[in-house]
């Protein structure tokens, strides 16, 4: 999507270590126009994959997963990473490693809303490691969906995420891949 | 709003202790099209306040706020319950109480998305005892920005929250607002 290019060569920073800072218009501040054109392009990418649910991981996933929904007709659930009071004793919980974070952390999915036989698309900010996306995975099968389909805003294609994802046999989408980045030169594929 | 308050009284569930529960079309599976014309509303409500940034606090005012911000064509900030790597040393952060977690909380902003001068719209999920959004507030504040209205999409009435927010003299609107909750029923004002 190349206004997504465009936005990440003008406002994204390399802070090395393969961290890429799109603060100002994903990770803390949202641009919703922008958003909300990348949801219609998944939306557009994903049309005939026969997705029932949309799946993200909070927190920064829920943007682009939302405007996806909305432009779908799908509802979005949004995986925890604690377990808020509200939900209930059994639920669906993995972990999984997250690299910019540099610890653990759990995915937790209420069994009331991921059931079995339901088509799920999952929707993401970045793919790096792949490990929140293969998290979800886990969620999505250990409730007897089916994952049809990976989306996300921006690929780190220097990291591994793509080749561990790939087993699954499902369209893997994302609307920017960064080849490398060295200094302040951000190059895609 | 009508649409709102219906699907409250469909599947809201009053978990006790004033806790109410719509895990399954807000807080962890989102509605698109609900929260889409929650969006609407609310552009409708404050379109004249001048507002030049909405500000939220992640995780389940993200979905409102995004949508607010399409239909209103402003950036969202959502404040951070944790500093991740990406932000600067310095940045804005005030704690908050959280009743429903039991203890209190981190709500951060870098200073590069909310700088003095702006004219700053709140957009959270609840207003409860006003204890995050005065948090918000004291972030906009503390940048030497100005709030100048705050939406929620459920009020709990029977908590103190409004009367903590009316010192601030901005308008405060919600789009459903519970006088009680006895067992399953659940009154709006």
């Amino acid at each position: 999507m190349q206004a997504l290019k465009d936005r990440i060569l003008k406002e994204g920073v390399n802070l090395g270590d393969g961290i890429l800072k799109v603060d100002s218009f994903v990770n803390h501040q949202v641009d919703p126009a922008l958003m909300n054109e990348a949801g219609l392009e998944f939306a557009r990418l994903f049309e005939d994959v026969g997705a029932t649910k949309i799946l993200t991981a909070e927190i920064s996933g829920i943007a682009p997963a939302v405007y996806t929904g909305l432009h779908m007709g799908l509802p979005v659930v949004y995986a925890r990473k604690r377990k808020p009071i509200t939900m209930p004793d059994q639920v669906l919980l993995t972990l999984a490693p997250s690299h910019t974070k540099g610890r653990t952390v759990e995915l937790i999915v209420s069994p009331e809303f991921l059931a079995g036989g339901e088509r799920v698309l999952i929707i993401d900010d970045f793919l790096a490691s792949g490990a929140t996306i293969m998290g979800l995975v886990r969620l999505a099968e250990s409730a007897g969906a089916i994952v049809v389909g990976i989306g996300t805003l921006i690929e780190k294609s220097f990291e591994s995420g793509r080749e561990i994802l790939e087993v699954l046999g499902v369209p893997i989408l994302s609307l920017a891949a960064v080849k490398s980045m060295e200094g302040d030169e951000i190059l895609f594929v």
